[in-house]
């Protein structure tokens, strides 16, 4: 016998949209999803998108409690929910959750906030906060810094559930624009090679993280590189890859010693983040991303019931 | 009586095609120029591209000579002129030149090289040379390091008409692909207001000097201090130029000293250079980039018929 779906967890991105049926302990009883992200719909079109994937789920009668976090609640997004001041504890992220009105579609639904920082080098983050409260249930008791690569980076200082300060590195970003848009991009397209690729990072790694200051001077290489010594495409895009990541870590490196850092990410971005920690005399632990994500919606969906009922 | 043209000096950019007819003295008697850069042309496209803006000028009847430096002599130009190796003397340019087949049209045409490095850094520029060499006649016995800010920024290394080695700054294309492609963009368009723009200049200049490692992290405070602090557009613009010049600068504060440091570029460029230089406790001393290109035409111009002759 399958559990009933309780209640719905959703992460709600700029690209994407996911969702989980939930039983009573917070198991999986099933997910969706769309491509219908933020950056594609209007405010008023995010009911129609939610219920859309929302169809796919095996729903109870009656109505149906969602719990979203990410980016749904930016100020371009479905309602805003305004961001929570760190340094916080993120289980108070619950509590500052906002309600959108649903008419009369059978849905509670709930948008958490992100998380901003306003002192100390001013910072957001939308979505991350979820998955470092989920974080605290996965590694319990887990207090030094995050590691969470992606488009932009986040890296953040955590103590359980406590957020002390966090920044954002455009690293995933700069890659995509430098692939598709610069003079680069000449040297960047071709067939794959795995090993060519493999050595072209190390090598752009130990730069980055050898010359932080340097980016600017060492993206040139790429094309350089392929104009006198004829390097291949698969060679220049590793390097332009770990030359971006040696750099996002270098620039960290005063933020962590040689205990493993724990990486929420992709496997693939967290694999890449792993090897140049190990270059820089550290490690990394990955942590996978839709697990802390769940943990974190599980835990705050908790938080907004205890609330209510105290 | 005006004088008439002896010869024909060609700058030949990505982007642009400048021509100026030259007296028997170097002077000009006539320029000319069209949008028919590099980059919007096949090889096959460049003799109707260079006759169609020397039709402007009052051309002397019988053959003339034309003198090319810059992207026309690139692999992808009109044909290639193989670089000369950095270190080098620049009045060696003259002799690598290389002669396109002109059929029976009456123009006779020599492509100037760029140069390369292809130890310590491989590296290459086509046109900035051109100038180098112009430089050493405009500061006569000039020795130290030269700033050329521009979508691809140079530094270089001279000492006369030597070049010892020099890098490649991509923080002129770097500005144009997060303002015109990346997240940033929603923070950076609209109304001019030249005051916002210099504090948030003089602000993004000072973090790049003081932290040149960290430019990653520091590029997403465009956006954070939107959402956060309501900064306008034209102060992010500020910033994000600052952040980007500051920490090339920075990157490259071992190579000077107090001394002036040359700066050949765009007068707008070279002002806001010149700013973060003094910033840097050092000054910047503004060329003229069309002086500099002309008098290193002159230059390698001379040389041709000095070889020649010999």
């Amino acid at each position: 016998m399958t559990t009933s779906i309780e209640w719905v967890a959703v992460d709600w991105g700029t690209s994407n949209l996911r969702a989980w049926g939930l039983g009573a302990e917070g198991d999986i009883v099933a997910s969706a999803g769309s491509d219908k992200g933020m950056g594609k719909l209007a405010p008023g079109q995010f009911p129609a998108a939610l219920t859309d994937v929302l169809a796919n789920l095996p729903l109870p009668a009656g109505p149906v409690e969602v719990l979203v976090c990410g980016m749904a609640g930016a100020r371009q997004g479905w309602m805003e929910a305004p961001y929570l001041d760190a340094p916080a504890d993120l289980l108070d992220l619950a509590g500052r959750a906002v309600r959108p009105p649903m008419g009369d579609m059978p849905l509670s639904v709930s948008i958490l906030p992100g998380v901003c920082q306003r002192q100390g080098g001013e910072n957001v983050m939308r979505g991350e906060e979820t998955q470092l409260l989920g974080l605290s249930e996965l590694v319990p008791g887990y207090a030094g810094i995050v590691c969470m690569p992606g488009t932009h980076s986040k890296w953040a200082v955590l103590n359980g559930t406590h957020i002390a300060r966090f920044t954002t590195a455009m690293t995933g970003e700069m890659f995509d624009l430098l692939k598709t848009h610069s003079v680069l991009r000449h040297s960047l397209s071709g067939p794959l090679d795995d090993a060519e690729r493999d050595d072209g990072f190390d090598s752009g790694a130990r730069e980055g993280l050898n010359h932080p200051e340097d980016l600017l001077g060492r993206l040139f290489k790429v094309r350089a590189g392929m104009l006198l010594s004829d390097r291949s495409p698969p060679w220049s895009a590793g390097y332009l890859s770990g030359l971006l990541i040696g750099t996002e870590i270098a620039a960290n490196r005063n933020q962590f010693g040689t205990d493993p850092v724990p990486l929420i990410g992709s496997t693939v971005l967290c694999r890449l983040y792993a090897r140049v920690l190990d270059m820089a005399g550290a490690s990394g632990r990955p942590i996978d991303a839709t697990e802390a994500v769940l943990a974190g919606l599980r835990l705050a969906h908790a938080r907004l019931h205890q609330g209510k009922s105290s």
